[in-house]
């Protein structure tokens, strides 16, 4: 990606936060018939790695053999910057318009599992993780499911772990801009319920 | 992108809603160095090309030749699942967690511009059509900057084209639940304020 050294996202909490926030990765890998992509939830295991699953039907363990280069995106909010949002444009109309977002990319290596224990633990710790998240105690457990349930969709499932070689994040958030402007689009985010945005603005310009 | 029958987005209209109501785009393309992915605002010119422009400081014009493959990916509202948003789970509790979310995948090849003349076209293209939607009659044209600095701009950018070979769209919202649990998760999405999927749950539904 893309990414100049003021866009650079080097905070590892704020890298963990856009994960965590916007869990639905774009996969991405090349195969023989083209780029392939498929949308799918990730959760982070240790610093290392990344883990979800896939349907049995989806082609992709077949097209990509285990430890194929993949490429994981996590996308966070997003925004179009019109001049319009500069206090300084009247003064200079030097500005044009530009987009601004956050993004992780994690360039890492996919390995499939396919036997019943790691597809357990993979579902189970995403299951725990995002019901926790949504419910607290109110959780539904993979228990509360009939057992031939269960083992009837694990089967229809396969696991895998992405090994994390390389993490590439941006926070592209006017940070080129004067103070003035900057503080005005930080405002704005605000204003249209882009609160990641607007809040990565302020604590940014918190830590200068 | 594995895509069952029962999840593919085949409306024309809902396609280019998604593409329109989120333009930034995940354009993707396998260099020698390994996948790479960069968000570029990208808009639909005719059916079957999309425009955009990149920094020229960004090397992607250097790592990939005109006529190259690329995939552009764009992604709309998603939302985790739970088993507690289904009305029949105390009865069957045949349910698993799942996530819903809408993407259209543009598969195409990039050619760049660096004339004046087509730069010039695009960014126009561009500005005025994100500057009306955000402001009407109230938004800022080109015109507004000095010349020297608007000529500045566009020499610091590369513009360029993706004709669009193919098109697969999702729309993952439930159409595999029974109808008490798919109008039910409808309202959820309403409730939580993803308002794309929730319409869009509503519009299946009539249609069918």
């Amino acid at each position: 990606m893309y990414c100049p050294e003021h866009f650079t996202e080097a905070d590892a909490n704020e890298i963990d936060r856009i994960m965590a926030a916007f869990p639905l990765a774009t996969v991405v890998v090349a195969t023989d018939q083209g780029l392939l992509a498929n949308h799918i939830p990730l959760l982070r295991q240790g610093d290392d790695q990344l883990i979800g699953h896939i349907a049995k039907a989806n082609d992709l363990h077949h097209l990509v053999e285990d430890n194929t280069e993949v490429l994981a995106i996590f996308q966070a909010e997003d925004a179009y910057i019109s001049p319009n949002y500069y206090p300084t444009k009247p003064e200079t109309h030097r500005h044009v318009p530009t987009w601004n977002y956050q993004v992780v990319h994690c360039h890492g290596r996919i390995n499939f599992d396919h036997s019943t224990k790691g597809k357990t633990a993979i579902v189970g710790r995403l299951t725990s993780h995002f019901e926790r998240q949504a419910f607290g105690d109110q959780a539904w457990r993979m228990a509360d499911a009939p057992k031939d349930y269960m083992a009837g969709m694990l089967d229809n499932i396969v696991g895998f772990t992405i090994d994390i070689a390389r993490v590439v994040a941006k926070s592209k958030l006017s940070q080129n801009r004067e103070p003035v402007d900057y503080d005005n689009v930080a405002e704005v985010m605000m204003a249209e319920g882009k609160q990641g945005l607007g809040q990565r603005m302020k604590s940014l310009k918190d830590s200068d």
